[in-house]
């Protein structure tokens, strides 16, 4: 149990507000993207926060409780077992009590339940699963500490970004790079956008003819294949 | 093919309407659950009803052509094969037939089609996954026996409550307790959403701290490490 | 790089506007159905149109920028990777490009990104898995070959019809009669969801009962079991 | 915890010594097989004996010790989870304690540990998963009450045999008279052995030409396809 | 059905015997391998023959009885369902048939059963998984056209290699062309293979440092890192 | 791509020697498990080394190259793809080559290839997945620095320990404790062995008969319920 982590600053979290998994993703060099088995339970979704890291033991959510108390607002609870399990962790009165202390959102490599009301309230989850099983209070685990969640190792403070697509972590030191990246990328790309709504080809705007001919690429009409 | 099983009362069978499934778990001590491979597919969505079952051969759906004769108003339909099947087992033609006999749903541990016309139907479907795949009719199953059903035991007459969540069964003895039961968790999760929601933390309201400090939580300041 | 590959006539791709992906696969004899872990981005949703086929290397997505040159009013672009990979292939600028060339969709046994973005497009893709990972340019592939997608041969120019269900493929030679037998299907399909909304049974209907009981099934009463 | 169940003759349980698991399974009917994921740890394997039946929470191995003073010479032991779980549930300590007890193998669906030590012992294993995860003892299960297991219903008493290819349960009640049905099906396999060996085809030995021709199987020449 | 299909010469066959999938992979240009869920009943294992297709119906294997007498010696029989199935569709019995007539393997994307005494036979068979449930004989399938098994279009026909790795197709067409280069590169590894065994590097073998170079690897001393 | 990286002493390595997989995620607070899906290519197995790590991009085994060069006798290779990937990262010639090396085996989630001659050679691998799909050598990755493989994280010089369980890691600052706690726990388990192999109980050697009754735990005698 580590209290008081640091956090990124609030103008970096805004930053961050509507910026997509992809943009972030690609912006830092293809890391940080936790594995596709990580669902939102609604959509359209999208969360920027700082992460509350919480490891927990197969099937026993406790420690949860422990990591509502280090929560403050603007945060995204991370959670992840020791083992892979799909019991319902969490569910509306642990959302209820996160919504209270200005909590963001959840991520969980592991299962949700009461996904109807957490939809309703409009609380963002990224879950693994979504399965009603209960859980016990036995076993102790650790809050904000480094954790590896999906794949992915995320330490408390580093900065969540979920939406549709998925989950990625941006760590605490690099987030202000990462987010500069975000903004040059997503100028780069309205203009592509807008070239290619006109009618324009990537193979011409990124000059790939060139390359895919060294590369040996031949065109074969199939009306005339001598 | 057995013919008048006996189902739950009206008022048991109302009184699960809109019951959640992880309190329907709850109530009745964790038990009953469906495995999280069963999902809906739409949301929202609930059922509540009692279960007529069907065990059909991989591949072969003639058995449920069979089971909507037995079935009433305030049923819901439980299938199962006997061995692991993706076929499409059921589409609109069936969920017409259905709805005409005031059949409340359908739980398939196989697969299903014509999605968007029942989900524009609004008839609640819970299925292992989506395909179009079409079935035969060659063998005979059972109708209204007990079956297995995503790894769960299930007897005719049983009460199915399925939502968002996944899928849960009451057993029809225990209806009416797990019902009563049911209502008490409700009454007392709602009390405790109001203490929650008013920044009370579980810790407090459960009294945890007590029993976490001599299982040996300890906190660390990550400012003041000493 | 095939190019000018011979595409349905207008009139057959017109017929199957509409046309769900369970009836195609029924009218030409239950074939051509791509796996079950082909699903849609967004619902309800349905595409029909001529096979553009893509044939890309694990992590690369090079040649689906070759492949939008290919694309004309009216294709739906066919992706697949020559090994299994879940890598991002396609996310928004490609589907701005696409639909500049009046692609009506993308059917990709890989991930695709930018969800939200697209389902805000009304763009239609049905893909293995959702997922930002980055993917590079620099394997050749080919493009306007048959190809084997989610388990199921492709030629360009075969007619693509998904929809909620999945997607399905009807070879460009057997296109016009498996339209005609789509439109035999529906309207004996319209005739038999009245007589099943009336209440009449299937049973009935197909005059199951006597060879059901020719093949032994036997119907015992639950109150009276001797 | 339920004591002095009873169990099959050792006449019964000494005739399905060595008997296959798929001659069970079709002997009575083609029902009683466990999932394709219980897997044995080692090959070739055989096992026939009485079932104690021991349900366990997720990641919690403190049934099973309750469930080994409850073995008697000649049992097999059947753990399931109440939740999908993988954690290793067993390895050689509570082998070395169930041999002591003369209990002639262990059927989990969950993990166990310590394989390469069982291998040596020659202790019968069938699980879905090999997995060194911890488990706890803190939760309260049953013992020899039924249970699921790999999604069939298994009681205290009930035989069961595995093999190479699986898992299969004969009720108690039933398990005479499937022996029996066992026995004529090796027979009748034998002979047919024989012929097949001798080069004779099942499609005359089973007269299967008149009903594939009834149903429209046409052979074509490719060298003449006219 | 269709009889008479060509097959490759004995030669080209012969050619084949011994030669590692990996091999054949890479020399006809990383294409033709089945998906990964192709597994070996036992190891070490080794085939190469002449495909015979056969099409079943999902849980039924009346085709394979047909297909039997369509083998030849030195036939492999490539079983594919319509649609995803785990029934156990083969086992001893249709083995010691197909021993009879020369065949050499089987190649499965379904359940196999039986495999202990598949292992003593000696008869190699790849599945995509162990499963004794059993298959009834109701529904045509097709014999020797062509078929999309595990992910890849095989004809009747062409060579099939399977060994410890996998499973691997070779076209009729380019068979002799493939064996060539299969042989040049079994000589290419056979002298790389000393030439690294005495300690030298690929990356020297190869000439990888200057293009790693110039792509901008940088290497960094742990115990200098200034 | 780091240099001269520090490792434990031969001593610690040497006494992790035999150590199995168990034991050490036990001794260590039941942590470092890589997931249940890393498998050996065959069986029994041991290793135990110093990691050197590799981070390679999806489909591209170039880095592997770059790593062997970093490798001394006593090491483990661990590879890990930035996404999730099957294809056949490492064969035999790589093999060949670590083994002239002395390293003592490899780690990689991902596929590998030419199983058998592996298995001759007696070079152990865990992989996720036995595959011969070729990969390209196109992408920079890193050497010796922190990678996440199979859900841990796992710095170069880290001590690993793989045998037929699976694998797990020890961290290179705790090894020496818990080499320490390793062997206690053997001692402690040789006498436990001994007691439960004459027929002691578990329930009686760890005393858990009070707590259990505490519990609640219940005994009901089938023959005498009431």
């Amino acid at each position: 149990m580590v209290t008081n982590i640091e956090r990124p600053s609030k103008a970096v979290l805004a930053g961050f507000d509507g910026m997509g998994v992809a943009t972030v993703h690609e912006a830092q060099g293809r890391k940080g993207l936790l594995a596709s088995t990580m669902r939102p339970i609604y959509r359209p979704i999208h969360v920027a926060g700082s992460a509350v890291t919480c490891e927990v033991a197969p099937g026993d959510n406790w420690m949860i409780h422990v990591a509502v108390e280090q929560c403050q607002p603007g945060d995204v609870l991370v959670v992840a077992p020791t083992s892979e399990c799909d019991g319902g962790y969490f569910g509306d009165l642990l959302a209820t009590s996160l919504v209270a202390r200005g909590v963001k959102g959840l991520v969980i490599d592991a299962g949700v339940r009461d996904v109807a009301v957490l939809t309703e309230m409009g609380f963002p989850v990224w879950s693994k699963v979504i399965f009603s099983e209960g859980t016990v209070k036995e076993t102790l685990g650790n809050v904000n500490t480094p954790i590896v969640c999906a794949g992915v190792e995320i330490h408390p403070g580093d900065v969540i970004v979920a939406d549709d697509d998925g989950v990625v972590v941006v760590s605490r030191a690099e987030a202000e790079s990462v987010l500069e990246a975000c903004r040059e990328r997503e100028t780069d790309e309205e203009e592509k956008r807008k070239r290619l709504a006109s009618g324009e080809l990537s193979l011409d705007i990124y000059s790939m003819r060139e390359r895919l001919k060294a590369k040996g690429l031949k065109y074969v009409d199939s009306l005339d294949p001598d």
